[in-house]
């Protein structure tokens, strides 16, 4: 088989650039290692930029998030008893978020790829990214226990972190950049009303807490828990228990409880790879960064990343220029980068650090102090929070 | 003898104090370890801010400061080769920082004190504050080898960080924050013209440089040195190669060199004394908190002091209220602890840290990427540089 571009992951990375690539008549290949209803069951990010909700239109997705999603024009910040409400229309000149999870982000564009006929080739194993320093590249993959292998200009590796796109980049190539944080995130969905109609970020002595959702009558809720935490250590009435005393007792009043139907914990972690790009495979999204979820920047970086991407092949295919795909990795990193650091200070901001010791903890008081206090700094975050331009 | 207010030290926090309190007609008398020669040769902060400016202006002891002193609208950011000019006058709609050092800031002190005949009493030895936990506080000296005592209402301990006023606290009754840094600042001061009209702070690979000023003739530079560096390691001849490496090509290629007349290393540290008022004494200045130079803040966050300590005091005389004095430590640390984080922030943005490691260098370099490309995180620094508000 041929086709000009293979993306390896059925993720919404893989699935917006192929929908994006399908309309600008670039002919791509889509391969996953699992079956579509595995990606669909995975809980992710439900927080999406203004560029992402402009992306997802462009790509002909948008419709039912259009109906479903929920705009959200600020959020709240709770420190102990203390809220600050972010206004992020007002703060940016207009721009807000919109709440759609990331799961039915997913299954807009696997409609969207079944409607066309699109190439998604699912429970593909083995896959292997092969020759892209040269210009023939390949990937090779077997299904229903035949071999098979796939002739193409380019690889895209949208498999996420521990796929195999990066890990067939020679040694010494790549350079990584990482934070381990000392705790995670101990996530409940639960079929509750969200306690408020925005998102509420709460740091508490006990720990960090948010109060998220997925629709009006499907509630996201975590809090911090110290790393090794075993989830089955936590009941949904414990939980919900300490959800109370972390949000606040204006949120406790108000709380809706219910049992949840997941229940999971996440690690927190910062980590980038240089460069992007080798040859003719490049990487984008979690295959090449991952943020910690506070700030929900994970899943729009994927589609900044997509952004740069697509524009680099349509410009390729379309003008004859490689010169998208020469810059596909600075550019894509010169927003990662300030991505990262807008997580990583939301995080140090939010979270409570076992050994950040009395100065350092004073800092953290003051950075919020600051924040409530400055305009300036709230423009600062909320600009970081809808998005920084592509 | 008795007085209404006993100040512990002459320098500027003392005798700004101690001015605005005659203006008031408060009485107080001023007591200083040392001779006034010894006291106006400490080289220190040049920057004011325009509150500080404000209240020279109040005090009747601006006339100098405004012949000579050099309104500086900005300031610039070298990183490596690239610059950034931090406009902070169209930033801050309209607010500049004054150039002005803190030696003649003192000296004008001393002679509006000598003008009006105020109570300065220099080599005063074995200076303590007593009975400050009732309502008949005390300070003894000895001057000339006699026994001294004043009573007086307050005590006011402007005697700085290695001062008589804060070790005077019982056990117990404070509690200090403390962020030691791993380097120190080489200053040089030389007459010379200054590279730039206008203060250049870079962050090199070397480590960090700041280009400042006294005068239009008297230039300060510093190094960032490891802790523990001898000064006589550092001739003249390396300081300034030193310098054109670390300030930019650009400012290598214009700056005038000539011998130093001051040479020194000052410890760089971040340190908070919780609360500043123990029944009638209080504490203001490097008494009760240290910045680090980055931002210059120290001299101004003394002001700052003064200023909500002068009023308490006035208020207590004029209005029979110990509202102000009540509520002195609060308000003053409200305002103390974001100058804390501001330096802090400024010194973590421009120094080389040994032990920073690759992802927090990284988030370094993005803190500076994203400051070159956000209006507001140029307007908080602006907003930050000239002063928040009292």
């Amino acid at each position: 088989m041929r086709t000009q571009v293979v993306i390896i992951g059925a993720g919404p990375s893989g699935l917006l650039l192929s929908q994006l690539l399908h309309l600008a008549g670039v002919d791509c290949v889509v391969l996953e290692r699992r079956d579509p209803e595995y990606v669909l069951s995975r809980i992710r990010a439900g927080v999406l930029e203004q560029g992402m909700v402009d992306m997802l239109e462009r790509a002909g997705v948008s419709d039912r998030m259009r109906k479903e999603g929920l705009p959200h024009d600020g959020f709240t910040l709770s420190v102990t008893d203390t809220r600050l409400r972010i206004d992020l229309k007002g703060l940016t000149g207009g721009k807000s978020v919109m709440v759609y999870g990331q799961t039915e982000v997913t299954r807009d564009l696997m409609d969207a790829h079944r409607a066309r006929d699109g190439k998604v080739i699912y429970e593909a194993s083995n896959v292997a990214p092969l020759d892209f320093d040269g210009p023939n590249p390949r990937v090779t993959y077997d299904k229903d226990g035949t071999s098979h292998e796939i002739a193409c200009d380019f690889i895209c590796g949208c498999d996420g972190f521990h796929g195999v796109s990066r890990a067939s980049v020679p040694d010494g190539a790549i350079t990584e950049y990482e934070k381990v944080y000392p705790f995670g995130w101990l996530g409940i969905l639960s079929y509750v009303k969200p306690v408020d109609h925005e998102l509420i970020y709460a740091n508490h002595p006990n720990g960090f807490a948010l109060a998220s959702m997925r629709s009006k009558k499907l509630s996201r809720y975590y809090i911090q828990v110290p790393t090794g935490t075993d989830v089955n250590a936590w009941s949904d009435d414990a939980i919900w228990d300490e959800l109370k005393i972390r949000l606040g007792s204006e949120a406790a009043d108000r709380i809706e409880t219910g049992p949840s139907i997941e229940k999971s914990i996440a690690p927190l972690r910062s980590f980038v790879a240089e460069p992007l790009r080798f040859g003719r495979l490049m990487l984008a999204g979690d295959a090449g960064h991952i943020v910690p979820p506070t700030g929900a920047k994970g899943l729009n970086l994927a589609a900044s990343d997509i952004h740069y991407l697509s524009e680099a092949l349509i410009e390729f295919y379309g003008e004859n220029s490689a010169a998208g795909i020469d810059s596909y990795s600075q550019k894509a990193l010169a927003r990662i980068w300030k991505a990262e650091r807008f997580s990583w200070w939301m995080t140090m901001l939010l979270h409570q650090f076992p050994d950040l010791g009395p100065f350092n903890a004073r800092m953290q008081q003051a950075d919020m102090d600051y924040l409530a206090s400055s305009h300036a700094a709230q423009v600062s975050l909320a600009e970081n929070y809808v998005g920084l331009p592509y």
